[in-house]
């Protein structure tokens, strides 16, 4: 693909709380977990992404996030290590997918191409990575939704435009972290290949 | 690269808490985190990694760490999520840098190349990704190192034959958590490409 230059790519994550499913595939809200911020915050800064939304629809759990966000953004954190503090600046609350299709739709003027993730292959409308790649070269705008906890409601995996083909290797072990998941998209959608 | 069979790659991953640099670049040891060896083993394990070294000094760190295993391995954690121990099953520790070359030489019955990694750029002696997974296609063996806290000691990258290129993208923020950076490694030298 041509070469971005940072800032340019018009690519946002989200990570959803609510819907998510539990082992049981039964719908949750899950909590949010203080390192999925910081390693998807930072991963997100590496790879030029614009926005890093966290969804959740708990008021407790969004004042614990900004604590969080002050600590690192304002306060004693800041001051420790401000690198922490320049990728959770990338980092957004929203209540719910609603509301996160209107703040991003109206940030850039238009509605992006909504793609969810899902670690099982049950699906159909999958888009290859390099399409994506491609696609995101010629400046499409993407939002790439990722769910905590056993994964994406049908729901939310519904509310998008396709998805994006799960992270298996050659054996059938399947269950990386949404933290390694997020990385690795990253990497294939916006990494510099050799 | 030609499609490997899981299992069948000799790549290994190591962990190591010391030798470390602190963020002055002095040489500490540091704490075993929970997260990294849960994220770090699935993704060995999606990847087909033989064994995933955990290296300290410290008992109280490996003594730790032997409560953790065991909780997944056979406590209540085996019964909750047996996803877990299969993962975690693939780490073993190791006291230094020495003994962990001792084991893996013993293992393969002659001594694997050894890849550091480091976040930055002022090396010479890359490997590139690209050359790394062909000769891992042709069955070469592999020990990649990993260092926590703010990277590996000199020390320790001197120990190894070459050195991965960092995970920088197009900007020039490259503070990823060990854990993205290892998941990363993993899939630039054995995913799947489309």
């Amino acid at each position: 693909m041509a070469e971005q230059e940072v800032g340019k790519v018009k690519v946002d994550l989200a990570l959803i709380h609510y819907p998510v499913v539990n082992k049981n595939q039964e719908i949750i809200g899950s909590a949010i977990t203080n390192l999925d911020l910081h390693d998807i915050a930072r991963a997100a800064k590496t790879y030029g992404v614009d926005s890093f939304y966290v969804v959740t629809p708990y008021s407790d759990q969004q004042e614990l996030f900004r604590e969080l966000l002050d600590h690192w953004l304002t306060g004693h954190g800041a001051k420790y290590n401000s690198n922490r503090g320049e990728a959770l600046a990338l980092v957004q609350i929203c209540d719910d997918l609603n509301q996160l299709f209107e703040r991003v739709t109206e940030k850039w003027q238009g509605r992006p191409t909504v793609l969810a993730t899902c670690a099982q292959e049950k699906h159909s409308n999958i888009w290859p990575y390099s399409v994506v790649r491609q696609r995101i070269s010629e400046g499409e705008r993407f939002l790439i939704l990722f769910g905590t906890a056993w994964g994406l409601a049908q729901e939310a995996i519904d509310a998008g435009d396709g998805i994006l083909p799960p992270i298996t290797a050659l054996g059938n072990y399947n269950h990386l972290s949404v933290r390694s998941a997020a990385a690795i998209v990253l990497d294939r959608l916006l990494g510099v290949r050799e």
